[in-house]
């Protein structure tokens, strides 16, 4: 298998780190706008099958190009939302296979935003499955952790756990601090706003998709291994729109485990007008300047990608699903737990990072191998669960669960 | 009387309304770095006594040259306070008395800035103080409503109602609301944070002036004429500085009624490192630029000047008392309302901007008519209370006293 990787920021970079450790491939081209960051990339795994280049991933006739030069199998995406669909579109052109960690982007209903959907995530990739599907190429859409393993997870309680599943809940949560920070989240807060602002989505069987306000039926759940009770609240994330296409659920949600000084803050950004990417006026140092607040925002918070050493505690993903086994109620929360700690004495990869570039890599190699084969635009649970879940195991991160 | 008004903002032009009901003075100059300001407030009195000129508050000599070729008696500065140094010295080279609304402002202790005061509000002009009493000349200071007319109060409760003053705290409340806004400061945000994040100011006759830290001391005060109970905390002002000063109290405090929701948005600004004024460095439409978040958050949010038709409600400014008379315990709060409906209506001003101009109006007849007189850098509680007050009244905007 040859790979390109195009992003060599956070992720990008623990996709190199974890991929070394694994022979499943021939070539692995790193490829990123700063030359700098591929390099550094490539240097550090000190590995002959991964060499840097630079691309534009805005730019899909170079993208395709540098597919078609390096004989490509398939372009890995670890860029941010916003260039899925020209490396999408890219990797098309090319006939190159595709995994993403996210998908395309949603645009809120124009007038019932907190009630109907507008164009969904991953709207755009979908209308175009029939021309994969057609040429028998894969797009692999969402297969990072959130969405990704969790969408693994929903596979596995629908094949082997369940009989009936009455609700499948994504639960994030962590319990990270940063040493010398009040605040500082371990996410980018840019993408954290996007994500919490933008109308949540819910699945029921019998209504189909639809949106709440922000921060709607907060709970509070108890995550494994000492992380405790956090405060949870709907987020639009991708699970919601990709589980109910390929297992049988009456409702599902995505509930992100802001805790409630999260979800103030961002409330506060929000009834401020700071979270708005649209422009306001202010004074520079040669004039007038119009700078975009939440870019703002952003800038006066340190770096999450570069706080890795400084943080501590743990992180995270799982599946909480609820319904019916031989004809007895049953409900369990499958799990990924990453230490901090362990992550950066292991691959100097920050948890959050390096839970969401461990599974694309994991992805591939069941692609490479022929364990996970098929075509068209597919999530995570369009495979079975169970060689994903050996071999996660086997690259000794295992995953739990938790009957409760 | 000839008076030379700097700042033709919401201030400077309320100011020019309610003076030019008044036949005290012959001639009052309005002057703005923006010359249309100046000349907007000039033709908005119709009434030949005022004309318009511009200048630039931090020109000192620009400013002592208008003093001097229009003949102007007295300054009255009505601009923000880091003008206050350059008009204040501009008025003494002139050879002219000098009005403000506010002192020259303070610089936290270096190293124990919530215990200790470093550089108080006023230290500055009151370094000043011999030269002004030498030539027989005076600076008012601290001459609006807060600090203003409730140090009128304080004097007024020491000369009038007490034997003996146990503490006096200046309370300000309000129930302003604006229509269509969820959150819209009435008041200036970029001085409210730098009021509310400086670290707050207190006076024990035992002890001296000394800090605490922000939003120390939080209790909820009932404020008269509808306004009810709002959450009040002790913050940086200038009455703390200037009532022990001519007063007798064993405690001087000042407590701004933000109420919790405002508290807590403050509190998350500073908790985001976004009450800076440190530059950050963020895209620009030609590349990247340097901006203050605090001038993004202002920017972010609408300018309270132009809010006055679509505000209501009332605020209160005032100062309770508590101590002895007649050998018995008293407490009483004297207080001033206005009520944003009528402030529209009767001058086109907003109620916070039209109290703290009405004031510094009704010093400046005091002083033409001979009422009020003195030399050197006095506070308004160097006065005596009693004439103030009546004429207060007789603007058509009396006083209350509670007692409680």
């Amino acid at each position: 298998m040859r790979v390109l990787l195009v992003g060599a920021g956070g992720v990008g970079t623990a996709v190199t780190r974890i991929a070394a450790r694994r022979p499943f491939f021939e070539v692995m081209v790193v490829a990123d706008y700063d030359p700098a960051r591929a390099e550094a990339a490539v240097a550090a795994v000190a590995d002959d099958r991964f060499l840097a280049e630079r691309v534009d991933a805005g730019d899909e006739t170079a993208v395709a190009a540098l597919l078609t030069r390096h004989g490509c199998d398939v372009l890995l995406n670890a860029t941010d939302p916003r260039f899925v669909m020209p490396l999408f579109r890219a990797a098309r052109a090319a006939g190159a296979g595709y995994l993403d960690m996210a998908m395309s982007l949603s645009r809120p209903h124009a007038e019932r935003p907190y009630e109907e959907c507008g164009v969904k995530l991953g709207d755009e990739q979908f209308a175009q499955a029939g021309e994969w599907e057609k040429d028998g190429a894969l797009a692999l859409v969402g297969m990072g952790v959130e969405p990704g393993l969790s969408d693994v997870f929903a596979r596995y309680a629908a094949d082997e756990l369940f009989d009936e599943i009455e609700e499948i809940g994504i639960r994030d949560g962590a319990d990270l601090t940063v040493d010398g920070y009040d605040f500082a989240p371990s996410f980018s807060i840019w993408t954290t706003i996007e994500e919490c602002l933008n109308p949540p989505v819910v699945y029921e069987k019998d209504r189909g998709w639809f949106t709440t306000a922000p921060f709607s039926e907060p709970e509070v759940f108890d995550f494994p291994e000492g992380i405790g009770p956090v405060e949870c609240v709907n987020v639009e994330h991708e699970e919601v729109l990709l589980v109910p296409r390929w297992v049988d659920a009456r409702r599902v949600t995505f509930k992100y485990g802001l805790g409630g000084e999260f979800i103030d803050t961002l409330k506060t950004l929000h009834k401020l007008g700071l979270d708005s990417t649209t422009p306001v006026t202010v004074p520079g140092p040669d004039g007038p300047v119009a700078v975009s607040p939440r870019d703002v925002v952003a800038a006066s918070l340190p770096d999450p990608a570069t706080l890795g050493d400084r943080m501590r505690g743990k992180t995270c993903a799982g599946t909480w699903v609820r319904g019916v086994k031989d004809g007895r109620p049953r409900e369990v929360y499958l799990y990924h737990v990453v230490d901090n700690e362990w992550s950066m004495a292991e691959y100097g990869s920050q948890a959050v990072v390096w839970q969401t570039a461990l599974n694309p890599v994991v992805a591939l190699e069941l692609l490479a191998t022929g364990a996970w084969s098929g075509s068209g635009v597919l999530g995570p649970e369009a495979f079975p669960a169970r060689p994903f879940l050996d071999l996660l195991t086997e690259y000794g991160s295992p995953w739990g669960l938790r009957e409760q």
